[in-house]
């Protein structure tokens, strides 16, 4: 869905950019430097990519403020990162789609569909359930009864909304993800794990990306939240209770038990694991693979597992590759410490010659 | 759906609790220590919230024998934990639903629907399976051909069961769960990986659940098989030919490698691993993110990467912090050991001139 | 559906194999050497279940050339293991099914659908989209605008295709896999992370395998790539813009983050997390648990958190094992040489005394 094209001097118009070059030259795209062709614009974000500006065939470039001699007319932008957005979406807006719903739908009778919204193909919505303005409901979505859906909010494919879950506004669910799931509790009578009741909820929050097959349990009592803002990708699990503060980014593959409380802006690489009942402070940044058994306070980043401070970790790490040689030396101290030994007692036994 | 409320005793006769205070008194419903209002009922399960009970504004409590001075009437029981399941099963009885299949639903002219089971909006029942009594399958769920339901199981939406799976009766399978996918076995015939065909099945015994979007593959031949009794989180792995024992629990992301054999009572914590042809004794229990090599003998607790005897592990994972302290005493070490010797040779000389 | 039965002379005809025994001897089925009874064949691949297959009630057996002495008749075959994939071929033949969509199905008019494919019960088929020649779409499967599917792929029930994914012939994706989901790039604004769009595509070349729930991300621009003959186990994540080479294996839960590219022949064990911008050289084998954070030279294989060559990984979790020891043993060489410096100064004390 790419426009024919702008010219430079609209794209510098739009992006409030400083334009070095022709204003009249016209670029039908933008990609990437080592792909970008003649009639398409390129960016260089990262200097370090500078190499690769100087090598592209792109016929324009978006570069920041400074940022010289490239082969080619060049935007100059105070916010490359933030421009190279604005500029994207000129070329790629977003699809329109149809408002109404699908007439393959199931839509129960005492739904609420805003009149602007989108419900697709095969979709199927329960009683009670409220699709606010401008929402779309991709085709096969289940939207549970009672659930909640903000305005401008997006569910791909698949996605599964169990009963009474509350979405905020220009939410974006990806295909297959399940909010709402019974938590994961349950306690041992002597003979059989007995299912504990999960009555709770789960609120997702404004402006809250949620990743393709990630699973968000809804609460025993109460709610499990994600907060505004906060960016969660594929695969992820959120365990029952779990509230996730705003702006936070949860990679693939994570995972926060049960109870577990993250701050405001935490970030978890991927295939994190954070255990239950632990409280992660604001800013807390997790490395790959780290697994956290407790509480960690605001501002620090850790690494491994268990999750140490990262510079304490990373000297573990190096340490570690030398712990085979730091074995040998040990044994080697030994047998020196004893020969030493040896001979000191034999000087002891001259000089007890000598008494 | 919570009832209108009961008087405390009927509470207490439901739960054959022994009430301290008025047995007039309503409760309309059950929340937790924090959050519960004068007009609820809250539980002191675990001793170390005593002071939350104390500051709690809720207007009953459910407490073990013997715990007293809460500021509210009190009903003691000898379990508290599973009275507090009976409780809030009380005020929030499980959802009825309509018997039938629904006119959206595609079944098969062959499938066998039992009477006292309901089809939900959408799904497809393909030939020759058969629903049981009171077993409830979501809207959008995937049966496949041949597939066994037992009594009062539920599909939740987005469920897939490929051809020939066998599910017990009370079983729950979360939305998005896939089982019978292939196994992935795969035999190099020197340019390609050839697939190796996957003809068996998957069996679910009684009383398992099964999380959201967790998958269980079939086997190779034979069955993959989940033991009655067992509860397994989202997004964990059964791979081909595994067979888990009763009542075990699989927490979260774990994931089970092929032909491996999990005993009875095992315990995976979240992202666990365990490789193939690998047997876990009955009782085995696995630490948060291990990494489970080879077979583990029952009734031991394990930890770490490779997964050790958790005492173990604890006393490596203590040690490993001190290791970039050990590197520099070794250092140390091998340097005063050199003086040491240094001097004694140099002492050894004052000896030779002495001689 | 098992075949009614083959002789052994037919098999050996069909296996190119030599048979030891009466040709004219039926078997129904094939089946594993514990479980298959006298009207079933079995297999002896790997030497070491010799044993089992002397006790095995098995009819008959396959086994390696020069292989004898088993308790009945024996093909004897060159190549076993791809005999045996033939075996259970001819046993169980690939399902037939009807070509044609289903009269549930929802297939936009301008959609491509080769006549001698199928389309399933409820599945959506969106606009533009291509479907190829024998190409098997089951129930509920989503396929999005302008998605290509290549001549004989399988897409099972609840796949999402995103719009714009091209897939290759004779692919096969399992239950809830999601393919062009949107890549996880996100550019902090100053108050909020702000969506980098994401308008590339995913490419999934002939021969590839994708497993269950398993998710690849679109590029952000370009494609994603899965080459030929790449096979893919259940609940693996393929981030934006990368590349997996020719005839790799990824494991269950492994995780490959943006814009990384792995050679030919690359294997990823179980839960094995591989960091952004990182290039596997061909042939690079992953350990179980693996966390790789930089590049991998072609055929090495690698071991641990961080990754390392296997030899060097595997003498670091021995000696890990001797870290708690080992610091005893420096606590005691610490003292045993304070002793002695205090001994050979009280030594040269006393030859202070003899000066």
């Amino acid at each position: 869905m790419a426009k024919a094209g702008f010219t430079l001097g609209e794209l510098a118009d739009a992006l409030q950019a400083e334009l070095e070059g022709d204003p009249g030259r016209v670029v039908t795209g933008v990609a990437p430097l080592d792909a970008a062709g003649p009639d398409q614009i390129s960016f260089l974000i990262d200097p370090r990519y500078r190499d690769a500006a100087l090598a592209s065939r792109a016929g324009a470039f978006l570069a920041p403020a400074g940022v010289g001699d490239l082969p080619g007319p060049t935007l100059h932008c105070a916010t490359p990162q933030q421009a190279l957005i604005d500029l994207v979406l000129l070329f790629h807006p977003r699809t329109p789609f149809r408002a109404g719903v699908d007439k393959t739908a199931v839509v129960a009778a005492d739904a609420t569909v805003d009149p602007t919204a989108a419900v697709g193909p095969l979709a199927v919505v329960e009683g009670r359930a409220v699709i606010g303005p401008g929402a779309r409901l991709h085709a096969l979505v289940y939207v549970g009864p009672g659930v909640q859906i903000g305005e401008g909010t997006v569910l791909y494919p698949h996605v599964t909304l169990r009963e009474g879950v509350r979405v905020g506004r220009r939410v974006v669910i990806h295909a297959g993800a399940v909010l709402g799931a019974d938590g994961f509790g349950f306690a041992f009578d002597g003979s059989a794990h007995r299912k504990v009741p999960q009555v709770g909820g789960v609120v997702i929050e404004d402006d809250v990306e949620i990743g393709a097959n990630t699973t968000i349990d809804r609460a025993t009592f109460g709610d499990t939240i994600v907060r505004r803002g906060t960016k969660i990708d594929n695969l992820v699990q959120i365990g029952h209770n779990v509230e996730i503060g705003e702006h936070s980014l949860l990679v693939a593959q994570a995972g926060v038990s049960g109870s577990s409380r993250l701050g405001r802006g935490v970030v978890l690489a991927g295939q994190v694991g954070v255990a239950d009942h632990v409280t992660l402070g604001d800013g807390v940044v997790a490395g790959a693979q780290a697994g956290i058994p407790s509480n960690v306070e605001a501002g620090t980043r850790v690494l491994g597992t268990p999750a140490r401070p990262v510079a304490q970790a990373r000297r573990i790490m190096v340490a570690e590759a030398r712990l085979p040689e730091l074995l040998q030396r040990v044994r080697a101290l030994e047998r020196r410490l004893e020969q030493l030994a040896v001979r000191l007692d034999a000087d002891a036994g001259k000089g007890g010659e000598r008494g």
